[in-house]
């Protein structure tokens, strides 16, 4: 099929309007669109997928205990009744500054304002088979299949043979310990011991054993050295072996190489240790900050087209750079909140205003009870920091109906101990590539 | 991988008992399953997923009503209790009745009794381009494809060209009459005016149609009269266009070639026009009935191997052959306790007894609060229909969590018209791919 042209588009666009064209449907792209609900513009939003994704909570879609609708919805159903925004499912794949126009696999969309929030990726840092042979979990489908794979090792291992050694199948390496692989970790110990307790106890199956492994000494290392200890012993209560100082080097799908060159069999690698920039943001030519973020004006424009605003994960402010911004919700939505008043002061011949972060604390959970919480001057930890990060997550999750479930899954669970959620979805594949994680051949 | 030898299964064989195979996880397999459970037998249960799906509701996931884990449990979940039960993913691809063996993707095992609960597919009758180019709705990857594509018609009618008549991207045809196509085509209706209404109302669009083909001169030719008329009523009054006396003879993914050499231009053709039995069993050297089911004994054995029992959509009984058995639930499973009861009188030296249907009669929905019912005598429609199909299906449904998941979502849909669950899922496909629906090329 040919792109659709230009000219064609017109028929979507509110011509006698100026278009703010936004990238993304992350949290700083939604609130952008929601912050110019009452502006005379046409907000045009953009995103791959038809929906918003509450990614804190996707690890518990990978470890089976929330559905995947529940940690979604659709955008068009979010901004319903806004009068002035329009919505569009495409892949930006470049953009063209000087003519002010994106361009997507779908057709290429004009703006007068542009404002990117792309978001993030997986960062394998170039380490081979990371990027094809580990478990990745940035976005719904990374979390299915993640599910997928955990539970099918089971069913794989229970067909055991003296020439396979089942252990491989039931050793599941996590590798980041920030606060992704920690709840990972933490969450995936959980799920292994219910399985292993009631489903698959009378099959003959090994031990499992859940790792993770860090590179730094510590868990957590953005927090507390209270927190990161807090975190190491939830997390060997559960029965999770916590390498410290651990590097890893390269996997093939089978076995694990270390950086002191040592070696572990495992079938399952999930990869929480890096992100970057979305590639979109990485491939632009514009200055870059590290990890590929662009660099930008404390007032979240680029330098060379003001016109241009990049918000969340993938926003670098050089001048601000002693201030470590961290790729987390609470950012992407203050940013955009800014990014959104600059676009309204400039509209009304106003001065831009530069972006500073207000920061609201730091959770992590490492599963049932068990919490680390840093708010303003506050620690704290144990059952108490999991109530708070409970209800932190059910206000921030869009809409009633997806907080209604959440919480009745976490209820359900609480109580029954199960992780309901334990389908193996999407065609089965054939023996051989059920074997291998990931795209690794 | 070479397959697994026998050798090594005896790894999960209690070798002093007596086995009972079964196959399929439905209706039948599972009521199977759990009837034996105060045997001193094995029972294994062979599935190729690990979950039980529950049919009925399938449309509505289809539709964007419920989520795939709502219709679906673990199968190891529903039997968590079960001591004599052991369950296997695995695809059967043959079976070696002299040697009382079945040949799987995985491996080969061994069975003393034997019970064929693989259930139905959809069955294209060899007509052009339909198994491949249309949708069909057997299991849960289906209803979600299904989903996906309807979302992403209307996504792409929006990126809509001159050169590219959009009407066909917005109609839909639902094919056969029977409570499937009815069910699917009113669930549809009700989808697409959520959608129409609020959504995607600035887009441009044209009109969507809806169109369910059927080839006899009426609706749900299986019941009576009085209900063809009430299902025709109802979907008129949603908008559905009612086509009687028309077959399709073939589509390529654009155009629908009906049997009087019409054409209709179609991005979507929703295939309920036909099931037959299982392929496995259809492949199987032993005679058969109508649609590839396989003819038994009234003791649901086959005649040459006594020890095998089929139940369910796959069965055919030719001594009752004038008692028309429809592919439904309750078939399913009375046949299971039949069999099941046959394989204790069998083990107690007692001769075999003969299946006999007990009609709990029929129901029929046509989406909020109409559905027609003929159970004995009874014959009624409209709410009180609706309400006894609801409450029906929700006490049929495996755990209590996903009753309860259902429950909210039929509330949350009442009271708010919502169909929350419009995610298009899964890797977004290449332009080309996104343009053509199934597997068709």
């Amino acid at each position: 099929m040919d792109k659709i042209s230009i000219i064609k588009l017109t028929v979507i666009t509110k011509t006698n309007l100026k278009r703010v064209l936004i990238v993304g449907a992350g949290f700083g792209g939604l609130r952008a669109a929601t912050a110019l609900r009452s502006e005379p513009i046409e907000v045009l939003l953009i995103d791959r997928n038809n929906y918003h994704l509450f990614q804190p909570l996707l690890y518990q879609v990978a470890t089976a205990g929330l559905e995947p609708e529940q940690v979604a919805r659709p955008v068009r159903g979010i901004l319903r009744g806004q009068e002035n925004f329009r919505f569009l499912t495409a892949e930006v794949e470049a953009i063209d500054f000087p003519a002010r126009r994106v361009i997507t696999d779908r057709g290429d969309l004009t703006y007068d304002y542009l404002i990117l929030a792309p978001g993030a990726e997986s960062n394998s840092f170039g380490l081979p088979g990371i990027a094809e042979c580990a478990l990745h979990l940035k976005d719904l489908d990374d979390a299915v299949q993640i599910r997928n794979h955990i539970l099918r090792c089971f069913e794989r291992a229970t067909w055991e043979s003296q020439n396979d050694l089942p252990q491989a199948w039931l050793t599941f390496l996590v590798v980041g310990g920030g606060p992704t692989g920690v709840e990972m970790a933490g969450s995936l110990a959980e799920l292994v011991q219910y399985l292993r307790s009631g489903e698959f106890h009378s099959m003959g199956l090994p031990r499992a054993r859940i790792i993770l492994a860090e590179m730094a000494q510590r868990l957590l290392p953005e927090m507390q050295t209270s927190s990161s200890k807090a975190a190491l012993e939830s997390l060997s209560g559960k029965g999770v072996e916590v390498w410290l100082g651990r590097a890893v080097r390269a996997y093939d799908g089978f076995k694990v190489e270390f950086d002191h060159g040592e070696y572990l069999e495992a079938r399952t690698l999930i990869w929480a240790a890096g992100v970057s920039a979305a590639g979109l943001l990485q491939r632009l030519d514009v200055p870059h900050g590290p990890l590929g973020r662009v660099a930008v004006l404390p007032t979240l424009q680029l330098e060379a087209h003001p016109e241009v605003y990049v918000i969340g994960d993938g926003a670098y402010i050089p001048a601000q750079r002693e201030e470590a911004l961290p790729m987390m919700a609470p950012v992407a939505t203050q940013m955009a909140e800014r990014a959104t008043a600059n676009i309204r002061r400039d509209l009304r011949g106003q001065s831009q205003a530069p972006f500073r972060y207000k920061d609201p604390g730091r959770l992590a959970t490492i599963g049932r009870n068990a919490a680390v919480a840093e708010i303003g001057r506050l620690r704290f930890r144990g059952f108490l920091a999991w109530v708070v990060w409970l209800v932190v997550h059910l206000i921030q999750l869009v809409g009633f109906r997806n907080r209604l479930m959440v919480l009745i899954s976490w209820a359900w669970e609480y109580l029954t101990y199960e992780r309901a959620v334990r389908l193996i979805q999407g065609r089965l594949p054939a023996v051989s590539e059920a074997e291998v994680p990931g795209e690794c051949s």
